[in-house]
């Protein structure tokens, strides 16, 4: 079985002033990307925007991320999950075939109350029996509306194409039980906050916002762990606090992008409806990072 | 202003076994639906599995419904709430183009928390501004995990082309405050069960996934409520509270299309990852359709 | 079976400003309420601060209302609902013993994931089986966190001394279905805004915080409907819709209170940690009170 | 400032088969308690039942823990948050008589929608003026229905008698930004398997059901995590997730009760509304049991 173990960046995509893909600004940015402390990059995942692309632009940029890491040694895991169990057999087929060294599958979501133990099982497991790569199961309530249950997370680890997941809502008691019932779980954590917490238990890295533009204090963090040097690590983890919650829960996209575009990258423009940062909000996200070593 | 009073089905999607449309099967039942008792139908709604539509498709069962309509009375009410504020002024302009009277349009829904006051504003007024046709504001929080405010709700009211919201959540508190600020609003019930609430309330119709094969009771109890006939009206909509909750809450797309099967339309199957009934399921609903007369 | 049919406010309770209760005021408010167009008082209830009362002020508070209303031909509606089994099965024999026509019972709430389906029929069942008189069941989550399911409600409807339900959710369709299950059941609206919507699918009244003090528009949206004045009881219920938001869900016991305070009652303070309402927002009330006549 | 840094279980209070307190047990419990590698007991919490208790009986086994404590060095933490601020204060002072080293405070609950930032600040401040003991918060959404933010739980810790919070809902997103933002605030994990993330953030300790009779492995993991031996820590962490949901997402109180009872302490039955565990659930936790060394 692969090993995933790392830091991911969930990958945001470059738009221009008229909301177009800007392939460009996307192609600096992996080149940027593939030079920092990271073991490859998550495409599209939420923070993509993934939401608001056509079908053809998923494609496509996984596309782009695919041909951009060719002959480095950093992985894409390619975002696949769609409303439909074949539309996702399918995206999750077209990124075998480009590359990408795992599939991360958010569930079917917008018939909420159907999304129950039996159908999660019947669409996933569909999904992983034609699937060329290894899946990693993404749960990310926030956005979904689901939360994948403690029993349909182990079910679900029982296929042997499905040897992960990213747990966004940062739940580390039903993840420590997830990790004591099925222990080669490839476990990440879905938000840099929860880094930390996530190894703590036993998890295998992260796949977070934050990584987009802080990598170096995530790897540091990640490398004082791995060394036994717990006190470093939990300052590091409390240092990125202020700074994680800025560009996910307080700010969302909007707010990453930002701190993007004031960290070396190209952050630019969200796809409307979401709108760009107020003056005050921005100078807010100016202050939180002075105080990062990026 | 346009008054769409009345009673509409959100109509169901036809796919074959392969999980394709079945555009023949569409056209059967958008004859069968013209000669009910019904003043339009809502196409593509939630129970049209649109959710799971590419955009041609969502473009093309658009068009099948409104050339189907041309020459009826009946109105065609298009679903054209996508999750770009683009993309949903470019649908909704399509809608209007191939002769739809309104459309019915839910909230982006992926970047819940992203969606406050400003953002739905700002999306909405996008849209109702660029918009040919006049625009219902679609509440189904069992669905997109956003309840839109009292407050949100009354200044989406304020646009001129923004005539009357569907609210799925059956909130007669809230919707009766809506009225009470802005009377001449066009309220629809969202489910069959909440058609007289509503109606009490100043509500002007409903969108229900009943209507798809029972038009004729809904229709007694509109007609009764409009004769101040309020004791007929009463048992007419306890009547349909098993059978309301069996295609909704219950057992929902699957539960509506198999009581379709039952009752001269074609239901058909669904796209994965919704399963068909078992076999006990459908008995039950066999049962509640006996003690109906469709 | 008793026909508890009518209008009822769940009564405040008047502290002075030690937060000691004032036994003169509770007397004088009581006074005025028989005089009022209501069928009886609910007390305590949620809106009488029970949530802060010691045993001992709960039967004492009892004891003032029924003794308060005898020889008239007004009603009390006990609350009895305690944490524990055994404390309910005692409250509810002591509100029996004093001369209350039935118990409006709330469920237990603390361990809510253990208020299981199970367990909450053994407790009302085992309260019933020891109940001098008739029980209401309290569905009111936005208190308790607990929604009672409509199987729930249905099973607990099936024991003889279980005669009907205050809804405080305003759940339409649920209270349809249980009305189409158990014909004879009494329901009642928990919130002045739901009164009209349930009256239409058959309820028998309400139980409603603005009956506190609006009385008397309240009785004559309910002879309208019962008079088969549908527009009048319309018109009537919409009017209400502001001032009902204001002493419920905007402003809650301390905007009650104040709005006694403006009608004729005396509202007082209420118990720390609920707080006083600041300058504007009573403007706000002062606003709204001059618009009703009462 | 006192450092009440350690492990501490909120123990559970004994009662016979009529449902009172059996204080023996009790006692006998309390002397088995004070041999464990335990640095005190927090009673009464949510585990104690305190929600089912009078105040008299509140008091009175505050007295018999502080009694049996006396002369040991292990600390009592008391529960005194009630539903007024005037009980709270009260019920605090009554704990620092008895010669409790910390006062534990869940927040007042029933009215849910009016506890604000503003109100719960002013409640909690006002309790902390009056108290003679420093404070914890206790921030438990499962049992309250409130979900202290991160925005007042940083407020709160500005009050100079505020020194910690148990946080029962295991979030270490936003624990990590508390701690980040007020580095000496003591935070403690509210559940057995969020002991070794709390620790990773920062945390001082745990306050868990579990360590009503597991104390020895939840001891053997806070020093194996003070030793810098993360691996034993992880591997102990895991090895409790099972026996840890069993005591309290799954089984409640009831779970909790039935596994001491077969641990060498007393757990007996609860108060009603709680129920006995039935057979095969008893089965479950014997296997859990098993595997454990106590």
């Amino acid at each position: 079985m692969i090993d995933l173990s790392g830091l991911y960046p969930p990958i945001v995509t470059a738009f221009d002033d008229n909301e177009n893909i800007a392939y460009d600004k996307l192609q600096l940015n992996l080149q940027h990307w593939v030079s920092q402390p990271l073991d490859g990059v998550v495409m599209p995942g939420s923070n993509s925007e993934a939401a608001f692309m056509t079908e053809d632009e998923h494609i496509s940029i996984m596309k782009v991320c695919a041909d951009s890491l060719k002959g480095t040694n950093k992985r894409l895991i390619a975002g696949t999950g769609m409303e439909t169990t074949a539309g996702t057999i399918k995206m999750t087929q077209i990124a075998g075939r480009l590359g990408a060294a795992a599939a991360l599958i958010l569930p079917p979501h917008f018939f909420k109350a159907s999304m129950k133990h039996d159908v999660l099982i019947s669409h996933y497991y569909a999904v992983a029996d034609e699937s060329p790569i290894p899946i990693l199961v993404y749960n990310v309530p926030a956005f979904t509306g689901i939360d994948i249950t403690l029993e349909t997370m182990i079910a679900l680890a029982n296929h042997p194409m499905i040897i992960g997941a990213k747990d966004s809502s940062a739940n580390v008691v039903k993840m420590a039980h997830v990790l004591a019932a099925v222990p080669d779980f490839q476990v990440f954590a879905g938000t840099g906050s929860a880094l930390l917490p996530f190894l703590s238990i036993g998890g295998c890295g992260g796949v977070m916002a934050l990584a987009n533009f802080a990598a170096k204090p995530l790897r540091q963090l990640y490398e004082a762990f791995n060394n036994g040097n717990m006190k470093e690590a939990t300052r590091i983890q409390l240092s990125l606090a202020h700074i994680n919650a800025a560009v996910t829960s307080q700010y969302g996209v909007s707010g990453l992008k930002y701190a993007m575009d004031r960290s070396g990258f190209y952050g630019g423009p969200t796809r409307r409806p979401l709108l760009a940062l107020g003056e005050s909000d921005r100078r807010k996200i100016d202050q939180l990072l002075i105080n990062l070593d990026l």
